[in-house]
């Protein structure tokens, strides 16, 4: 039985208009109870707790303040909503958070009304909230199921070109719309009660503008150590907004900063600018990432995501490893070729832990280039590198690199720059769900001209790969893995490349043939071994590249066998859409061959764990015998006839 | 034969060394004499007048000052290389501009030493610039090879997501570095003789920190109109740069504005700035897009794309137009069916004329949206408007809807938001080339669940897709067109929506279907005619969807015939891979059907006339005759067996 927190006022909230009745003093102790309850939960499941630590107390300010969900509230990545998820109905499930059939672990529409827009990926917000904004406004009838737009934002998600883009236009715009600018880069010191209520009655007794002017002399009330943190903060926005002429002459007001976790600043401020704003205005609120759990605060990252753990000790309960994650064993084959070629450089757009990168970067720190949440750039500066001389290593999640995806087209491929992509999270990637799948690389990259694309069915192919990769300097080439341990083979010392261009055999058989691209591999070899039991014995090939295709061992498994079986982590269109075109140009369907292409599915897969997603998918060893058991049927009919 | 002009001096020069022997007296006249060059070649070839006249002394005083091709000088987007092209050793293939085996209309690395980056889409220079920079650098030891990397880049393009990532990046790596802002989106007054000069002196003569303050200040030694400009301009970006602390402190310097068609301002400063320049560094230039040519100066877009014209008059050789364009048909529609639906809106990233939204516009002015250069944006801001109520149409180009890719993704067929995708430009685009291709769209966008998506075989066809996106609620819709002149088909008054999922027979026939998405249906019925002449008569179906397929239609074509052909304007990964797929899965292969898709060749496929494009894609009507009589020959070998 575990141990949850009393959370008595808590208790009460069962949405988000219970608690506009509550006195600003009980929304504090809504706040510290808020804290607690999220801690017990993440304690339970894993998750994201730094960040949603952070915004406790601007959850609960925002949601008493404005009339969600007709206020639409909008937070932008949304790993952070796990305490808005315990105050809008979700708090009996939120022990289900990012497992099968629970919630999800960010906002999602088909969750619930409070979540007007699902997220995941950053620096969408402000673009869907002048959406909102636009939406309400249009016809100059405002439309009454609509109120205000919201957008909840990062200092991280607001430095992307795609946020710069929405200021720009949201500015340009000048609707009412508000945007908080949720910056937790800086910490700082504990609130101060003197300061919070002299300020809160600053904030809540003035006209507008001697409030706007108020709130921006207002640093110099801050004791020293927050007006440090806080005029860098204000250094650092306010020529992006209000000081920035840019933003200001286009109509962005700015209020800041704030301290986030002083619910006697933001309610009266919140109160304030939603009663007069007229325009486009950014609060700038300073919060603390792991905010009130020491040992997220203690954390380099700030307990950013975390495994199950115990909430006395704070110390994480992970599965013991069977073999090293994928992403590791890429860095290390990286930092070894680059050993030997000083040409070899790395990209990363702000994820060098979840890519591997800080690993490389620990060895060749001359030679990492970490651009910031900034794929479309990341990519192009790669190909500048590139054409300059040198060989550089893009690496970005799947899901993320179709953020870069006309950069990948324009910059790289119609110029057969050697960038050489590396993609991880590659296929389903459990508790993160449909928003970071990555099942649409090996369709959208291998129809590029001059492309080679691979995926590694193993880490030790991997390591080969990066060693092809290293050894590949005509042109583009993109190698994938997924996220999560691999399958615990020998790693070899050093890679060897790979022939561009060729697969390999694994099991010699006959009548089915089964053609793999990838780490589902492990799933086939099973199925592989579930039917020789039973006397039936496929043939298996790992085709390793996608393109350009070994047509040699294609055409050759064809005439060899009844029937072929590709079998790949992506979407139609990828593998085995280019090996159906290769046999129909070919003439191979013409006499009859029993084909197959066992691909994603045409639907998005909610989080799980990956093998259960999978399951969905119809891509597990049992899923692979089935078809090789129905195929038969057909291949032995074909002999019949 | 052509009146050219006389260009004694510009006859001299062969390659950009050559400018560097003269006097500055000199390379005004080489300037003057370019621009006429420029006017000559263009009003022979067409194409990007307005740009390449705004920036001829800008292109003078760069190749004269900078060591090109040593020092890397990067265009955005491109179009405005003409003179470029002509200093750069291309004078004597200038008059082949855009043309089938002539120059490219934009920068291209296989074209020249001198082209160091490709571009055509915008806002690449900073970030391939700042790759140049950083290989440059890398190891401490500058390759010899490698000098400066100047990027010159518009305020248009300046304005993006992608350029505002790579300022940022570039400033915080504080590498040496060029930015030239040609800013030309306000008209200046003729350059004053007495002020140049003494702006050049100054300049010249000043220790750095002086120069820098002399130029800052140097604002009011102009006269008064162009004061007014100059300031207006040094408002609006010292704040991106030196004002706007975000780049300031990051350590961009900012120079300017410098009047661009001042050779004597633009020398000095750039002899200096390339003396002592040590971090990145912003040059503001302003110029006068159409300068020096009446007709294009005078014209509302400054000349900024032209047919073949008469240097004297100015006026412009169009060749009648038979049909209006599927562009005008698109605006149209969208316009009658806004007029019953006030939820219709419609988005567009700067390019209201080319999407045909100026029209659109012109009748819902407070429905239309232009995001400017901003495709993240603005797909993200239409699906805020789609979950706000509305039902908006995103009309962007296939080409630039890869910039938006993510976007679509996450944000509309993750969330089966009703956002219309009206992409115009699908498949080849004649004079543009390969980098405004639309090749992928029906691939990158068919493998998402949910959405539905629709090519028209002619105009009248488009009219009712209009209909039938504006009518489809159940998640996102997109409908592709090519570029140009429909087919000349009577237009229905209003478009009817079709039923979602359905294709239709044009032509009824044996043994062979042929089965069509898009507008190659025009050469598919020409090779139906030519067969028929002889006597061999196949089945012709519009498939009109690529998703959902149309199943039903689609096993009986197959049931009912010996071979299956699919023709599209795509990429291999897009319809005919979905319909093998359908027909791998149905076991339809498995009996031995004759199928062959005929898709967009694996090859960027160079600038020519459209038609002459599809012949090297092998996708005209002759090639679909050829097709259907070797399949025939395949077929009946079949029934023989």
């Amino acid at each position: 039985m575990d141990d949850r927190p009393a959370t008595p006022l808590l208790d009460r909230i069962h949405e988000p208009a219970d608690l506009r009745g509550l006195t600003d003093a009980e929304l504090v102790q809504v706040a510290d109870e808020l804290r607690a309850e999220t801690i017990s939960a993440v304690s339970q499941t894993g998750g994201h707790l730094g960040a949603g630590l952070g915004v406790v107390e601007l959850t609960v300010a925002l949601h008493a303040v404005f009339e969600t969900p007709r206020d639409r509230l909008i937070w932008d990545v949304s790993h952070q909503t796990y305490p808005h998820k315990i105050l809008t109905g979700r708090r009996d499930r939120i022990r289900t958070l990012r497992q099968k059939d629970g919630l999800s672990g960010f906002t999602k529409r088909s969750e619930s009304v409070y979540d007007p827009f699902g997220a995941a990926h950053s620096s969408t917000s402000i673009s869907a909230a002048l959406g909102f904004a636009t939406a309400r406004d249009l016809g100059g009838r405002p439309d009454p199921r609509l109120g205000d737009a919201i957008a909840v934002i990062g200092d991280g998600a607001m430095s992307a070109g795609m946020a710069f883009e929405a200021m720009n236009n949201a500015g340009h715009m000048k609707k009412r719309l508000f945007v908080v600018l949720n910056d937790n880069e800086m910490s700082i010191a504990p609130p101060v009660g003197a300061m919070s209520s002299y300020l809160s009655r600053l904030y809540a007794g003035a006209p507008f503008q001697e409030f706007k002017a108020a709130a921006k002399g207002a640093v110099s009330l801050l004791p020293q150590p927050l007006q440090q943190g806080a005029r860098r903060a204000k250094d650092l926005i306010k020529h992006i907004t209000i000081g920035g002429t840019l933003f200001e002459e286009l109509g962005f007001d700015y209020i800041g900063p704030l301290d986030g976790h002083d619910l006697d600043q933001l309610l009266p401020v919140l109160r304030t600018v939603r009663a007069r704003a007229t325009g486009p205005m950014l609060l700038h609120v300073i919060t603390r990432k792991g905010k009130g759990y020491a040992p997220a605060e203690e954390a380099a990252d700030r307990g950013h995501a975390t495994s199950k753990f115990d909430v006395i000790t704070g110390k994480q309960k992970k599965s013991p490893s069977n073999a090293p994650s994928y992403t590791s064993v890429f860095a290390k084959a990286l930092i070894r070729e680059a050993a030997d070629d000083p040409r070899i450089c790395a990209v990363t757009a702000a994820m060098p832990d979840g890519t591997g990168l800080n690993l490389f970067a620990e060895r060749h720190a001359s030679r990492c280039f970490d651009v910031g949440i900034a794929e479309q750039h990341g990519v192009t500066f790669a190909a500048g590198l590139a054409a300059g001389g040198m060989r550089p290593f893009c690496a970005i999640y799947s899901t993320f690199l179709q953020r870069g995806y006309d950069q990948v087209v324009h910059d790289v491929a119609l110029q057969r720059l050697p960038v050489r992509f590396a993609i991880d999270r590659a296929g389903l990637v459990g508790a993160d769900g449909a928003t970071h799948a990555g099942a649409f690389d090996i369709a959208f990259l291998s129809n590029l001209p001059g492309f080679t694309v691979m995926a590694a069915s193993d880490e030790a192919e991997l390591v080969h790969m990066v060693a092809t990769a290293a050894a590949h300097d005509d042109g583009p080439i993109a190698f994938r893995f997924p996220r999560g341990e691999g399958t615990g083979v020998d790693l070899p010392e050093r890679g060897v490349p790979l022939e561009i261009g060729k697969g390999r055999i694994l099991r010699e058989g006959s009548g089915v043939a089964i053609l793999c691209l990838g780490t589902r591999m492990v799933e086939v070899l099973q199925a592989h071994e579930a039917l020789a039991a039973r006397g039936i014995v496929p043939t298996v090939a790992d085709a390793r590249f996608a393109k350009p295709l070994d047509r040699e061992m294609i055409l050759q498994l064809a005439r060899d066998h009844d029937a072929l079986i590709t079998v790949e982590e992506g979407a139609v269109g990828g593998f085995g859409s280019h090996v159906a075109q290769l046999l129909a140009d070919e003439g191979v369907f013409d006499d009859g061959l029993v084909f197959r292409s066992m691909v994603l599915p045409d639907t998005f897969i909610d989080q799980a764990d990956p093998r259960d997603m999978y399951a969905v998918a119809g891509l597990n060893a049992e899923d692979i015998e089935a078809k090789v058991l129905s195929v038969m049927g057909v291949a032995r009919l074909n002999k019949r006839a």
